[in-house]
């Protein structure tokens, strides 16, 4: 292990955690940012619409700028996985797989989230040329045209209702024989004339030449496949934050996301957290990086209290 | 009254608003946005260098490009001022100075915030030319150099530490004989050998040619003038919220400043708060168009429940 005891480690290198690298920078902090890849989810996003002050860029471009961000401040991205972390007395060790151990006095944890993959053909080769994980962020590149959406419970009927009211027709595909969502959100489904609702059915393949163009689905109780044609394919399985290294440490929510705070802070004192892998609903770039802001400062307001 | 009911009312267009309508006409509500000015308190930062990626761009340009964002989508922002709100069984009635009323089912307030001015000669002049309001902003752009911060509160002494390690010598200018400011802070800010505390002291006159040069103070006890010369002035003398039209409405804090949950709830259903009009202590622009977005995707959530 280093000698070196840095103010704030920033474990996560999307949009919230470099934001909070910049702040912290910006705030004199002396840092370390680990990350696994650096952009996070957004850098996937075909075209962002909704990042204020840039009004279309793709996710990577995004992504690609704000690090360059960071880098121009002198950031500096150290590519390794945090596998453990824990406390002692008044510092946290920050235990890397390849890299040893960080020292801090200050730790924020903007992991991030990871859609859950349905690993059929096409679904990779597809990814942001039609194939979405966020309606919210791509649903408005599908206006009148038709989509499909895989899923069954909160998020998949959350993004169908979205498309409906954007997108010509609404392909619901789902498994099972009736859905796992919110019965308000099933009788608002039923309600909407262009969501079609394909059930006991599973996709297993999306084709098409250089966008999606198609989604064949297979009945499980006929086996007979259908091809629907469809310009948009959005895969809403659910969502989650690799978060077990934290279990103990922090207090996370039934899905493994970090409980935080208005200001970031987590059920520990010194420790914050920001972007997808919170407890925060919304995930969007913008509010990550708002977020990621918002833990450095907390961090900063934290090792000024300690420093007393 | 105009008989249209809008899905949401947005009260103000600095980043926290014009982002909150960017989120809402793209989940496809229907919105008006009422403001005094647009842009907010950032079109007055001289240099803006942590709005993650956009490296470094004036206060204005950035407020421009939000606007023209959210132009692009077809927000058109009304200029006038709020003089009332008032909620009438699931309805919100918003009152405006010069175009009557407005109604909606939601109701976002982003109204900002305002540094409270010194009023002496040279600082309007030099605003935005080595005046400023915002350490955090503005700070960084004064490395190695000489600045004066004018006040006594928590916020003026936070803002000579965060100056102190970045510029050459802080001048910590205050009328009275003793801080307002926390005994922590002030044992800091007495520990810093690049503080200079001038107690008993007022403010004059600030100069220079384009940029700042001098600050004149003045000893309330002698009435003798000194001249200091300096690169930029920070006027940190407090911060005020127009929010008296929202008292009984929702949930003030001590300041005037709005309360809100992680969620940007305020205590009142159906109305949401963003930006630096809110308790969360961070004024930036890039919290603010965080917190706008989550504004603006929690009405959108409230609305979805109302409809069921």
């Amino acid at each position: 292990m280093s000698g070196e005891v840095y103010d704030v480690v920033i474990v996560g290198a999307g949009p919230a955690g470099l934001t909070a690298a910049i702040y912290c920078v910006r705030s004199g902090l002396s840092i370390q940012v680990i990350g696994k890849v650096i952009g996070g989810q957004v850098a996937e996003s075909s075209l962002v619409e909704n990042y204020p002050g840039l009004k279309a860029i793709s996710g990577f471009e995004l992504a690609k700028r704000i690090a360059e961000h960071a880098e121009s401040l002198g950031v500096d991205v150290l590519m390794d996985e945090v596998v453990g972390v824990e406390q002692v007395s008044d510092l946290f060790i920050v235990r890397t797989s390849a890299s040893g151990d960080f020292k801090c006095r200050a730790l924020i944890l903007a992991i991030g989230a990871e859609p859950s993959r349905l690993g059929i053909k096409g679904e990779e080769e597809f990814r942001g040329r039609g194939v979405s994980y966020c309606a919210t962020c791509d649903g408005p590149l599908f206006k009148g045209k038709d989509v499909a959406v895989v899923g069954g419970g909160n998020s998949a009927l959350d993004a169908a209702l979205y498309l409906s009211s954007l997108a010509r027709t609404v392909y619901l595909i789902h498994r099972r024989g009736e859905f796992r969502a919110a019965k308000a959100l099933v009788d608002k489904v039923v309600e909407k004339n262009n969501i079609v609702r394909l059930l006991k059915r599973v996709p297993i393949e999306i084709g098409g030449s250089r966008y999606v163009e198609w989604i064949k689905v297979k009945s499980v109780e006929t086996g007979k496949v259908e091809e629907l044609r469809v310009n948009g394919v959005f895969i809403e399985i659910g969502r989650s934050v690799r978060s077990d290294f934290l279990r103990g440490f922090v207090d996370l929510d039934n899905k493994g996301q970090i409980i935080v705070d208005s200001l970031c802070r987590t059920s520990r004192r010194g420790v914050f957290a920001a972007g997808d892998a919170t407890n925060i609903p919304y995930k969007q770039a913008i509010i990550a990086a708002g977020e990621g802001a918002k833990a450095a400062l907390s961090a900063y307001e934290y090792l000024k209290e300690l420093k007393v």
